[in-house]
């Protein structure tokens, strides 16, 4: 058994490789960099591969060898996604088809691939959602991963090729770069630290469900290993909705640091309210958030200003 | 008010073209072919355009000054289609979303999009479908109509583009080329009519919904001449299911010739019950299904020995 990794690089993909590695997986890591990010050194054994999915010179190359696959790769984020939304389809999925058809040459035994849990459903979604739900993107990203959904889907159809989708709702903690825009509690966490002003898009009653980075990865590792056989698709989030406002007030506390907040203009591009209905990954495979709200801002916390002192 | 069609040349565009024309409505017809099809002389005033959408070189050129898009053009067919799906969704979405982003800067007021109700449920889905049953494609083909119906809905949303969906069942009638592989009825009524062994791919039990191209046509003006406001998605299909084997027998007996039949192996993409709900069609827009069977199958036939007279 080997796990390969992509976008081992980033948020999600750091934390899933430390977790493999701590459960004496051997993983492959592939990511646009180079080299790994200096968190993985703790990793043994990672063979890193350095590439851009988007223009692999030979998928059957990167995938042979590995009984697991663990697709993290985003699709630029959900608000600039809307503005090339063409581009995005003509560069983003067919190498994704492409890997798919390695995977089934090479044997891959399953495909675990992060959808998103805020951006498929889209809005009118009585909350907390279930993956019965309607799903209607107000974003080319959303529709990007729902297509991709759909192609796992039709690949197991067709081709009997293994795989578990997780719309994973907003992931926060460790490792989340604050500075890429991707997630609120790193960039407010970071700001308050920093004593930085915090933009705020609209009224700030934007409603989203955190997860700790702690509680996805926990359930990747569910779904990856547990059992065969329907249902392969997963909402995974805390159940609760938290607004803006609401995040950046727990987080001054937990930071000991007063919010300065600056007001700009609403995004098409937000959901108004977004919080994931998880009960089926309870019952099918016993998972539930462990890591608390509080306990997860000052674990986040912590680990900025580490990284902080670092730089 | 002036209404652009694409895909004008095909079954369902030659049928759309004379009803609109009929109405006295202004028509532009976009196909591939330098030249409209004969039977579209019938059509006052028709403007043609030769092209491929695909390679459009300028949408806003083509959408200019026309109130009321229809696009009928398909994107290959749902077997062959998961042949090279890669190549399906690099060639077919990237030029469709660069011609809704003309649509929204020329100010067309509606489009109508052709979806397939025979493959965006895909299998397991209780008959007959209503519009609000889970969408899991089992061909390339479908997961691109699924993706261009999400697509419509993004841009109403950012910008307020109005459409219509109607996700077909499958249509059968006049000017439906019997030898592209398309509709069963005109395939199986010409092989009747040529004395030609008809090909059965399974053991003919794939059940689907027949509806006469005339009422297509009809849900079509309804829709997009009728009122504003959601909702904007609409199955249009006879409500009743027919057997291949059943649709043989009764086109034997209309065409008045026996049938020789030949075994095929099944096909992966084919869904073996799919009869569709359109309760939300006739309760919104009053239209119903007004082409009798045995009077759909003569209707076809008649116009099949017209066209092979001329042949």
């Amino acid at each position: 058994m080997r796990c390969l990794v992509l976008g081992a690089g980033g948020f999600i993909g750091t934390n899933l490789c430390l977790a493999l590695g701590a459960r004496g997986l051997p993983v492959t890591g592939f990511g646009r960099a180079a080299a790994p990010p200096p968190a993985l050194a703790r990793v043994d054994g990672l063979d890193w591969r350095c590439g851009n999915v988007e223009r692999l010179p030979d998928p059957d190359a990167l995938v042979a060898g590995h009984s697991h696959l663990f697709d993290l790769i985003g699709a630029g984020l959900p608000n600039s996604s809307n503005d090339n939304p063409a581009q995005i389809v003509a560069d983003g999925m067919p190498p994704r088809i492409r890997l798919l058809d390695a995977c089934r040459r090479q044997g891959v035994r399953r495909i675990v691939f992060a959808s998103s849990g805020g951006t498929v459903y889209g809005p009118g979604t009585a909350a907390p959602i279930p993956e019965t739900a309607a799903t209607d993107p107000i974003s080319a990203y959303g529709i990007g991963k729902l297509a991709a959904e759909k192609y796992l889907a039709l690949y197991h159809h067709l081709y009997g090729l293994d795989y578990r989708v997780l719309r994973i709702a907003n992931a926060y903690g460790p490792h989340q770069h604050p500075l890429r825009e991707q997630g609120l509690v790193a960039s407010v966490l970071h700001r308050l630290l920093t004593d930085t002003p915090i933009p705020v898009w609209g009224d700030g009653s934007v409603v989203r469900d955190y997860v700790h980075i702690g509680d996805v990865v926990s359930a990747m590792l569910a779904v990856a290993f547990g059992e065969d056989g329907p249902p392969r698709l997963f909402n995974v989030g805390s159940g609760v909705g938290r607004s803006v406002r609401s995040v950046i007030a727990d987080a001054a506390r937990v930071a000991g640091r007063p919010a300065r907040i600056v007001a700009m203009p609403g995004r098409s591009a937000d959901v108004a309210v977004n919080v994931l209905d998880s009960l089926r990954l309870r019952q099918r495979t016993g998972w539930s958030p462990s890591v608390g709200w509080e306990a997860g801002l000052a674990d986040t916390a912590d680990w900025l200003r580490r990284a902080l002192i670092k730089s």
